[in-house]
């Protein structure tokens, strides 16, 4: 056993995947911050966990979450499963004395975020941390533009523009899946997408949400399964106007039927002083319109002094998207380092759901706005 | 006296100016419409507007409308002064038997525009023609994009993204003027941009807008006037989600607080089987993601084969704001001469209106949508 | 007769056409300049030169251009007609003492345009102007380029990097035409597109070409006329490096070959302390690098501050390919009232013809550089 | 030890870093490929070959090359050294039956670059795969375009434009480093950056370069070094001109001087058919021009079946930079595998090499061509 924290990933799909990605990579680009040991990968079918560890640099697999938050070897929990089982495993994790890092949602449910939320609070107090994963704030162009805000570069933040738009269910003739079931997806684009959306409001802005006002719409109702015609009860699209405490306006757009859009997460924030434009499919790109200068200026966030990308490649060497992963572990590393609160916090991840059940109830009174700012 | 058409211009500032010079050239680059002249320009200051009518290019100026549209010489009388005046203009003038063209909007009241609406279709029993000036109808890239969507060639058209941003009040220094006074504006983005937005909402989809849900903001509550500070009793940024009578979502957002933003009217339309997008900065452009194709294709909107294009210059030599104005007119003629009703005619101009009185409503009950499908 | 300056347009195609517009319009665009009369348009077909003055607002035609430059109606001669034919009607022109606007080319050969300088030259010692119509320098994102340059605002301007690209000429099958003989044409995209590059690079410098390395080529060697197949005798394409006086050195690239451009003039320039970019089919954009930014700043050549366009539209409003050319008479006709030389001066169109004539020299010697600084 | 191939990395600076990240990631994201492992990091300083060692995921560092070669642990030897010591550890390494891959440039001279591919030559015939860096031919949107013109989607290329430019010694006052002299680098934007570009002509294409023309230019003649002002004595830009066997002609810019671009490296190809458009700082899109489309359609190459994106991602999660390493890589590792030769070959990287120097053979003969068809 050497010094370095031993790090469990539970799940090995997608996010295991971007994850794994994450912590093989965190310490060529990130030198600053403790040593890891890829522990273990934990999943239910031993042989494909087992392939998955060896192509993704896993030391050893296991099948039982529950021993390998018991188990000496690992400090960190990172929890890359479907978001049902995020509060059982979070807690036990955070009760056996282990940070844990959770993708996002936070949970399938406001009452389960509640006592996720709880947990961090009481494991902090002993200085066991708790992050939930918005990997987008780790988009070093978006951390910039966090950075010109809270620098008053933007002067009063007034309208935010906020769209994610992607095209896969664009064919009506797409087949049913879970993901447009609500039971067990909870809410469609509005979930999936807006999370991000409402997520990067309240990053940009340091501000809570105040208020929501929604509209969700499903435009194919029906899609076949493997049982025939079945209705569709999550949303295709959605959107929201939403007012923060400081003030401002952000409209919100996300939609899984924008043909031609693949992964268009869209962001314009208009102050009294400047703006500022991004888009995800260029993401080593930040516009910005500052000092009274008559228009945008393309910046290419690849400097040595931009954040996170100190120890990247030189100027102009592009980032991918999964180096937001990356630099992610980077920062939850270094808040257990630091003995820090890790930011964005379960209670982000929480406020996150509480605007995205806000517009739902919204939505269901035909737009009228819903409150946040005491909830109950 | 030839047999060209007697054109009288009733007003001579921007729009005034916009128009004469549609008028002035309308010829060179419309060879099959009806010939004119530019018989008067109409104003109130007799040496302004004989200043203007020599720039201009007009053969005389008068300062009574009244006389002007009883004159013979004058066969088609073009209002462009303060939307206040246009009902009674253009009413007399249809009943004097002229083809009126209105700059939009059609007028500042409901009312008012249904009384014109009324003159109009008395006027069109008599071979008499009356059209509301939205002139980015003729666009050739906005045309163009219509006739894809009323090829079929977008599929089913479920969402609309039309923003229109503008940063001409975002200094809250910047004075007080008549623009952001209700009882002499009506109103303030949302009537001077959002009627372009619905407009073209309307005109791409050959549909009209059954419900409207929306929010208006005054984010400068107050400015300094002449007589010291005053109140702002306009918007200074709408957002609207309009539904329309084929189930489209169209989402509409406009400011005048926009950093950066000088004149940005763009467009999103996402169908079932294909999308464009448009900017009006870059007009001779049109962005379409048709056939299967895996991203958007940008094509210049400057062959002769698109809507408009045919006399004005080689492809790829790009056409500016203005010609807008003069392709409106030469459509204008057109129908004089086919006798046939002009498109938008007055009742399309109310319906704008309708729509716009239907986004006030709902943001005065706090975004309740507001029906349009049985106006009384 | 009045005190404003009478106009002979000589030759109604194209170009006649696009002169006819701008003098059409330079009064409601600059009004500071002395007033024009269209007082005739000149053509050998009295039909067609009748039917092309109605379009374009001419008082009347001619189809005798030597009784034109004698009438005393006529002030001003501007030549539209093929090159061959410039010299012998702008030196009569000149010499009956009407100033003389005549398009690009100058001339078809150095000697012509050599007569042509010398008669220019004595025409300015009696007050008579002469100017060769270079119409992209009046592009307002362009002068204002040349302004910051001149400003130093770039510092040492070392490389410009110029591109004309377009595609009519892809099609092997594409018929022969006159513009593919030497004899007719004297050459192919080198001169009728490598002429405005190198008037470009020497504008924005405000210096000379000092040498200049060339190489020319034709892809499609024989092309199919009224008579059967043909030599293609011009260059499709071509490549130039040029040497400035102030010893920064600039690429050329012009090609009829470049499937997808369609009037793709691109130019970057790049000095110690800044540099820009510009392309014609975004005319209204200028991108700038300055004062240390990290990224280039796309600026909306609209403002009123910006070059000629003080009396067009309101910001954002964009100007169209039409505006050059009546900016262009705007110049013209403010020295014509000021009595000062007009630019570019007959020397200006000699020196970019020596340009194109050591690029061909230079191909034909396989690029070894031909010298410009002591001409003979 | 198990049956994974030995991998040595042979340098830990910028490149070591780079290929150190490809060999970690490569079983991640090409699952087919054979699994490696990450044997030794070798370097001179051992303190710093360690703490990189720990960083990069390699097992164990060594500071003597000669007995890396010899070790029976490795398989693989990836040359990251500066590019004069390229010929003796790849033929050594080569002679002792390793794998060999080296970054680019191949060598420092022609007769180095003729003796290594004379060993690999030799060592294919045991089995014994050797292959030269060119990174930018595992970018998924270029190995998309070579596709389309293996195809014949573009039918007869013509004209490519390849221009790469970086602004890092814009500044005069940058200090003198060994990249500004001759002796230690051989040339400066040429070999550096023209490398790439010539060889992307030579990889889309799939053609050689039959002619070159060239002109080099230094424009800060001395900068200041340790022991004061000092020659430079290596270009800072370059053009050329090449002809290729098939007839198409490019032209290559290259330059360190052009502010405002951080790793521009962009790329044109037109052929007779269609055309496409890169550039490497939005490197994971495609513009083509195909099939008679009227204007180019962006792609972005980031669908699993575009070219090494298979195992990556999901469309529109956009890869970085580091990619390409990462590709790199698989390749050489499935022709490991499948007994195939790699390519780029080293005869490539020889081609690329002597296409360079025709360049600055030209340059120095005033830019008149040089023959590279049969070259002695």
């Amino acid at each position: 056993m050497d010094d370095r924290l031993g790090v469990a990933v539970i799940g090995y799909a997608f996010m295991g995947k971007a994850h794994s990605n994450a912590w093989r990579n965190v310490g060529a680009f990130h030198p600053r911050v403790p040593g890891i040991r890829q522990e273990v990968l934990v999943g239910r079918d031993p042989a494909q966990v087992a392939a998955a560890a060896t192509r993704y640099g896993w030391s050893r697999t296991a099948t039982d979450w529950r021993a390998v938050i018991e188990d000496d070897a690992v400090d960190i929990v990172d929890i890359c499963v479907p978001g049902h089982l995020h509060a059982e495993i979070a807690i036990a994790a955070l009760g056996a004395g282990k940070h844990v890092l959770v993708e996002k949602p936070l949970a399938n449910t406001i009452a389960e975020a509640e006592a996720m939320v709880a947990a961090a609070e009481d494991a902090s107090r002993h200085g066991v941390r708790a992050m939930v994963g918005f990997n987008y704030r780790r988009v070093p162009a978006l951390a910039m533009a966090r950075d010109l805000i809270a620098a008053g570069r933007l002067g009063t933040v007034r309208q935010l523009r906020v769209s994610y738009l992607q095209d896969w269910l664009v064919d009506a003739a797409a087949p049913m899946t879970w993901r447009m079931r609500k039971e067990a997806a909870g809410s469609g684009a509005l979930g999936d997408l807006g999370s991000h959306a409402v997520d990067q409001v309240r990053y940009l802005l340091g501000a809570d949400v105040a208020s929501a006002s929604g509209l969700l719409e499903t435009f194919v109702g029906e899609r076949t399964g493997t049982d025939g015609p079945e209705a569709v009860t999550v949303d295709d699209a959605a959107w929201a106007t939403l007012r923060t405490t400081t003030g401002a306006v952000a409209s919100i757009e996300v939609s899984r039927m924008a043909t031609g859009q693949k992964n268009a997460l869209a962001i314009e924030v208009y102050g009294s002083l400047g703006s500022l434009r991004f888009s995800l499919e260029s993401l080593n790109e930040l516009h910005v319109c500052l000092d009274g200068n008559p228009g945008f200026t393309r910046v290419l966030a690849t400097e040595a002094h931009h954040p996170y990308v100190e120890a990247w490649w030189p100027p102009g060497h592009v980032l991918g998207w999964d180096s937001t992963f990356t630099n992610q572990v980077a920062d939850f590393l270094g808040t257990i380092a630091a003995g820090t609160e890790p930011s964005p916090s379960f209670a982000d991840g929480l406020a996150v759901q509480r605007v995205l059940a806000a517009i739902e109830q919204s939505a269901a009174r035909s737009g009228s706005p819903v409150s946040l700012e005491d909830p109950s």
